[in-house]
């Protein structure tokens, strides 16, 4: 905090730039070695890259595909964990905690499963210096980890559901293009792991998760998700059929899956014998799901709302959502204009916001304008002489940076208005954004069109796995082929007699298809 | 939840004994599988394993040293968890999460750091069918992950102090006795690590966050727990020393180290090249400390509190605090019971209690009552035809088995006086206990017969490496060597003169010894 010596300092300081917007903006990159070298619309994964360190979001690690997640997104990831750990609890879902190990044999009981996943297992082979007689399997999800344990605990219809959920990380050693939060060997995800009497009751729980991860995308993140089920090719690996709730990032014409609720109904059952008795005192089966989302939720909101100056945090998840400035002039009471931001903060604090102030005396204005719309945080609050002489206080928005003075006295209000407007905007612009890639296409001929365009396209399909891998193989490119994103729950009407784009068969459903990370 | 047919069922389930304590223990057994085979004075190690099992808060698992952490445990550490975290943040320090794995030329930096750890370091070496050109090592601890950032991340005097922490999963794969919590190859923790830029700043943190771990044990657990410093031998294997809180199990004689505050000296920013420029202009090298508490936790309170029939749970962490029994007789309105049941979990609930009433119909409330007993529950409610009558419940405490009246009218009171008077009484039983086992010596023969008496060896102490390493070779057998504890922040006054147990050579300390986990 200031001492007297710092603040007068800091006063001196008023030689830099107190606008940056004034400021050529090499000149400003120059002198204080902030703003980005890339572009969100030209060189995107450059831009991508260059935002989620400059925000102090990641360090990259020495060990390619892994990355350190650094306070500014670890509270993020802990808001979200907040309002879901409520959430599944009201559902008397149970917290517990399994091994990070798999043994082999476990692990290879499910074909489809470890068909799905065996490229990218990493084994342990070694301890200190001795060889391990068995190799033993990190985690790559758990339903092999934990299944051989439902099937143990799982004897009576007494025993369920069985409603089990875990936060913890988990690896899968990929080799294709590893990304920040969204494609790398180790994330931190929470898996829900339930088991039922019968396919009804799994199948609404798969809905009232998906509605969960909706609202955290939504809700928290203002990123406007599609929810939908996944093709036959694209559902998860020995499961039944998964849900999901899809994104969309514009710039680049991807769709990003977000997070997945999956009915796995009764193959897990089968292979790791979850049998129980039911009320006729005959023996059944379980029913089952398993449902998760990842850190990539972090990458998807830097994605959408980030811009060339930086991040662009929603309120509801920035870990700091309100940062005062003070703005020295020469021979005017700096005193006075660092009580009044102390008095904000206080003020703020009192109100439940999340703010600071930065007073550091090394930095210009200017400097610390740039510093924060870097890292993203919603509300900038300005004072200066003028302020203080007119008992306000300078508001300024991240996400479009419109300016308001706002008195003193209506502070407190004006501050939450402000905060609620943003987030509601973020979604608000988020969503007209991703509407405008949407491209409703009926031949090949447009689709193709559509997906050079980088749209997200919505076309009338046969359902037939081999059409979908037929549509991958003709598009496969430099920038990925295009497959199934999702069939979205909310269908517009299927015209009679109208065909699938690709196959020229009678189309079934509308599905969403585009390139995807 | 109970139907009508399931209330007339549960109403003919009066045939069982209604309370166990008049039923012989062997026939409870045969009729419920309740019960433990093992007893706590007798065979402290199987009664162990027992309770934890039965108790369901572990299922062992089929890789030897790991262990499925059930909700029963997870909510208690769950429960610590909510508390420690919102007291550092109190402090700044903020959560983080770096990658899981360290590759081997990080982990090699420090050298007396790596040869402690070395033999239990688990190595990833395939991924998938492909061998990894260069072998990972899973975290043990993250010194070695996280210190080269730090490097990075400290440059200059406004950069101090930095202060992050992480909750994780870490791997020691050791060989030697695994136990369920106490010492597992993969266990939770979390692990701050901070920097500062002087000793000075360092030495305070390290003494809060002890005493954060004190009251962990002491106002959740009821765990007393003895603050003190660990010998050259114990310390930290690179640190410049090492804090600990020291609980004592009665039943086995042995001590175990409850959780560790390290102060790292400057021996880690010398091997990874922490240094800033200090206020003067200055090249300055950090102060580190480090600091852990793991799940461990739970495996002490087990031992200390459970009994012959199971867990007890102090009331703050029991994730079910009271569980409502009703008592069926013959030709009663089970109705009015069950209702008052729940009217009973309704307005516990409402007052902030974590509640529950089994009303299951396919056991008899002798069953109930031990199961309850089993799980550790701090206080059960019984519900029967003759409280309904004279609007009271009967309670009955698990901690030591006492029984009262409450009045419906007084309940809320009732129980919330009840269950403060638990904790407090199951921490005060606990330092008697404790306090019995403390023995002063000052001679080798005392002290021989002290330890073979399972003491907690208070002994003045030369403070000398050698002797340390001389009573370990001595006492070595088949329950283990004796070492030393911690010497406790809490000095008896030294006799002048006063010579140490072992050596003879001038005593410099009062020291704890004994043997430990």
């Amino acid at each position: 905090m200031a001492n007297d010596k710092e603040v007068a300092h800091g006063a001196s300081s008023k030689k830099s730039n107190p606008n940056p917007k004034n400021a050529k903006k090499k000149e400003v990159k120059k002198e204080t070695g902030l703003g980005l070298s890339n572009k969100k619309d030209e060189n995107f994964g450059d831009w991508y890259s260059e935002v989620v360190v400059n925000a102090e979001m990641i360090e990259y690690y020495d060990i390619s595909g892994c990355y350190i997640l650094r306070p500014w997104a670890i509270s993020i990831w802990e808001t979200m964990q907040v309002f879901f750990d409520a959430e599944i609890k009201k559902m008397k879902i149970k917290n517990c905690y399994f091994p990070l190990f798999v043994s082999p044999g476990v692990l290879q009981k499910e074909k489809d499963h470890i068909e799905g996943f065996a490229p990218e297992v990493a084994w342990v082979t070694k301890s200190g210096d001795s060889d391990l007689d068995v190799h033993i399997a990190i985690r790559p999800t758990s339903e092999t980890v934990m299944y051989p344990y439902y099937s143990k605990w799982i004897r009576g219809h007494r025993d369920l559901p069985l409603r089990l959920n875990q936060w913890c990380n988990v690896v899968r050693w990929e080799f294709s293009n590893p990304t920040p939060f969204i494609r790398s060997r180790e994330f931190l995800w929470q898996e829900g792991h339930t088991a039922f009497a019968t396919q009804q009751e799994a199948d609404k729980e798969v809905l009232e998760i998906l509605e969960l991860y909706r609202r955290i995308y939504e809700e928290f993140l203002a990123v406007p998700v599609i929810k939908g089920k996944k093709s036959e090719m694209e559902k998860f690996a020995g499961g039944l059929y998964t849900t999901s709730v899809e994104a969309f990032i514009p710039n680049v014409g991807r769709g990003v899956q977000g997070a997945t609720s999956h009915c796995l109904g009764q193959n897990f059952a089968k292979m790791f014998e979850i049998n129980y008795e039911n009320e006729k005192g005959e023996k059944a089966m379980v029913w089952q799901n398993s449902w998760a989302y990842s850190t990539r939720t972090i990458g998807v909101m830097v994605m959408v709302h980030g811009d060339d100056k930086g991040l662009v945090l929603p309120p509801k998840v920035a870990s700091l959502q309100v940062i005062v400035i003070p703005v020295p002039y020469k021979d005017v009471d700096m005193q006075a204009i660092y009580q009044a931001c102390s008095s904000t903060v206080t003020a703020l604090e009192e109100a439940g916001f999340r703010v600071e102030a930065d007073i550091r005396d090394n930095y210009s204005p200017g400097w610390k304008y740039s510093h924060w719309e870097m890292k993203g945080v919603p509300l900038r609050i300005e004072i200066g002489p003028k302020d203080l002489a007119n008992k306000q206080v300078r508001v300024v928005r991240r996400d479009n940076g419109a300016k308001k003075d706002i008195s003193m006295e209506g502070l407190v209000d004006g501050v939450k208005n402000l905060l609620s407007e943003i987030q509601e905007s973020m979604l608000n612009a988020a969503i007209q954004k991703r509407d405008a890639c949407i491209e409703k296409v009926t031949t090949w001929d447009e689709f193709v069109i559509a997906l050079n365009k980088k749209k997200l396209i919505l076309a009338p399909w046969c359902d037939e796995e081999d059409v979908e891998k037929d549509v991958k193989a003709r598009t496969k490119g430099e920038t990925g082929a295009a497959k199934t994103l999702c069939t979205p729950f909310d269908q517009p009407e299927l015209p009679e007699g109208i065909l699938c784009f690709a196959s020229g068969k009678p189309a079934k459903k509308w599905t969403y298809w585009g390139r995807s990370y």
